[in-house]
């Protein structure tokens, strides 16, 4: 017997009947044997709506009541599959994220979570019973408010929970099969990975991935809980997210002896950079600071930063660096208002670019990788821009135009096509 | 400085324009000075939507997670006019039934409040901030989950935060202007009444006035507390429901000396009801308890109760009771399976009746109202089958074709028409 936490999101609970089929999957899953915790988000675009009543109220609601409102979504989802759970004769007994012991920070919307005391939940499943827990909400420890995680808020319920019961494993369910080593709506040939480290799906999660949030893949990692990320619409196995320095756990179908780990894990890409050059920057010792001391005042997220060299007989530099394009328009007025103080020329921006990123941990060992890499692009005619590498990852900036020939030409020139053959390491037998 | 209790209900809330509307009214209720709690219930048929919801995904779902489901609604509606209120100036802080110290029972969608433990409410108050508390729910001191109070529950939840929070007044907002002497669809020429005791506040709404329930103006009977009924969409005044026994409070726009309490505050009527007839019972002692022992532990609620006088030659009579529409089939089953034990001869049921009721406190210390009563409905010649009376009631059943004639002629024959005059105590300066 196993204790597995299975996570569905808002398109796997989107109306009566998806709830239905969801509890008769969790129902399975007892009678297999096994102990399970739910956690679900709200029903498919409740939240959205939600969203919208609050806009029509106030252009600027205080988080705690955009919290206390979000929350209810969850609420909804949670009873809704508790009903349909009894309703298959089992007791789905539903808890908020305050109930489940899910304790935050204080800050609204984007709430971190410093402990996890899940002792209703271990008296629900020593009853016998099947706890249903909300998503992406907890409750503040100084307050007593209602929080929410923010974005990828009920993954990363799932996995806190999962690792304070000390559960077998966390499935994530969601609309697709798995994580692909690419998108397969940019790759046809991309395919299903079947094993994955927390590593790497963390550099694919922060270079575009979407299949599952970096930040419930940090809190995997950190505590070595397996992940499942698998379809709320199939039996097929999913891929399994795992700590491969280690030996694979018994819940793995996955035999340790046999499995040879390709050197890459797959291509990610992403669209929502923008590209913003500072220009004719004098190139003196902590202009760059600066820079991006302004920058990071202004809450924008940096990415890659490249720094041109400076020509001699101007002693003036560029510096290029990319952001989410949500966070532009602050980017460029935090710069316009230090322009005077540090003396540049000018600013660009660009949105027309896109990030095509390589993961994969055996680059680390293959001294190859981003020769293999640039060649593929050049073959292909693909102009780079700018380049920046991780021990696991080479990412590079192309012209958004170019983005899918480069995925393809990268996912062919590593041979991860599906009618291709994967390089794989020489069989270590881990 | 008073402190106000403010509870307005789900047609004061429909929308985002009604919310807006009503957030001004609260923050003008501060502005004068006052100290406001608002209780809420859910938005328009927002409840309604998340029953229907809950029969989608089962046919029975457990009262638990009902509860848990339909206190979303509230939710909803707290928060976002805790965010109208803001976006106004002022500080709302929404609070669950549960944060706001609602204890209850354990009875899901009917649970009876033990206590009220407001601290937070209170400390929102020492804040300077506008407390909304989520009408209809509470926490069970037992379980520790969510409750809801059942019919008229968020008027429950507003007065009992007025007499935890010793507030001056419980404000009812609601769509018409209070209380009025008839429901003005039926009897045009009704008047609006500016005060009534809690005792007859209590009469009517049994008889099936519908405008406060039942279980708000009992609870409010016995704290004294004072309920002002008004619409969210004026500013005149409404109806008091007062402790008349007692001097008047001053935040009664109304000078005690000067008001003279009419004998009668109202004719209510109400069309649920229907009547059963055992026909044939053995003239024994202890035969009614029999027949209302399985009525009652049938869940039925009997009202009125009338015997006939058993004819001598067969030893045989009636008993005939009214109870609501919705609750007959339960009681000619439970009847049904008693027929043996008892020895009945057969039931008989009637839907088409109407019980017609005139109240007033006047009416103890005047000996003629009963006379006057049926004088006048003998006179627009409606036919009575049942008779019951209070010490301030008395009730009629007709045939539900002569409701409206019968309302109309007690109406007239007490002065209560707008353009009559009515029949006023003498003078007693209370």
């Amino acid at each position: 017997m196993s204790l597995i936490v299975q996570k569905y999101g808002g398109s796997s609970v989107a109306d009566a009947a998806s709830v239905r089929r969801v509890a008769r999957r969790i129902v399975e899953t007892k009678h297999a044997g096994h102990d399970v915790v739910v956690v679900v988000s709200a029903m498919g675009d409740s939240t959205d709506e939600l969203l919208d009543l609050a806009n029509q109220v106030s252009p600027s609601p205080p988080g705690r009541e955009l919290d206390m409102l979000l929350t209810a979504g969850e609420r909804i989802s949670m009873a809704v599959l508790a009903m349909a759970i009894h309703d298959l004769g089992e007791e789905g007994r539903s808890y908020t994220g305050s109930q489940a012991g899910l304790i935050t920070d204080s800050a609204h919307g984007a709430a971190r979570i410093i402990d996890v005391t899940p002792g209703r939940i271990r008296h629900a499943l020593a009853d016998g019973a099947i706890p249903i827990v909300a998503g992406f909400q907890g409750v503040s420890y100084d307050s007593k408010d209602v929080t929410t995680l923010g974005r990828g808020g009920s993954d990363t319920t799932a996995v806190a929970l999962a690792v304070a019961l000390d559960a077998d494993v966390c499935e994530i369910y969601t609309d697709v099969d798995g994580v692909f080593s690419a998108d397969p709506r940019v790759v046809p040939a991309a395919r299903q990975v079947p094993l994955i480290a927390h590593q790497e799906m963390l550099e694919l999660a922060a270079a575009g991935a979407k299949v599952l949030h970096l930040r419930c893949v940090e809190y995997a990692r950190r505590s070595h809980m397996p992940i499942h990320v698998r379809s709320s619409f199939s039996d097929r196995q999913g891929t399994w997210v795992v700590d491969l320095a280690q030996p694979l756990p018994d819940i793995v179908p996955i035999s340790g002896g046999t499995v040879e780990q390709p050197i890459i894990a797959g291509v990610a890409h992403d669209l929502n950079d923008c590209k913003i050059t500072v220009v004719g920057v004098p190139d003196r010792p902590g202009e760059a600071a600066l820079i991006f001391t302004a920058v990071a005042d202004a809450g924008v997220n940096v990415d890659m930063i490249v720094q041109n060299v400076s020509l001699e007989e101007t002693g003036l530099t560029d510096v290029t660096f990319t952001c989410p394009v949500a966070e532009r328009q602050h980017a460029l007025d935090a710069l316009a208002a230090v322009q005077e103080g540090i003396g540049f020329a000018g600013l660009r921006s660009d949105d027309g670019i896109a990030k095509i990123s390589l993961v994969g941990a055996g680059m680390r060992s293959n001294p190859g990788v981003s020769a293999t890499f640039f060649r593929a692009l050049a073959d292909a005619g693909i102009n780079i821009s700018m380049i920046s590498t991780s021990e696991i990852r080479i990412s590079v900036v192309t012209s958004k135009d170019a983005a899918g020939d480069a995925v393809r030409a990268v996912h062919t020139a590593f041979g991860l096509d599906a009618d291709g053959e994967a390089v794989v390491y020489g069989g270590t037998g881990r």
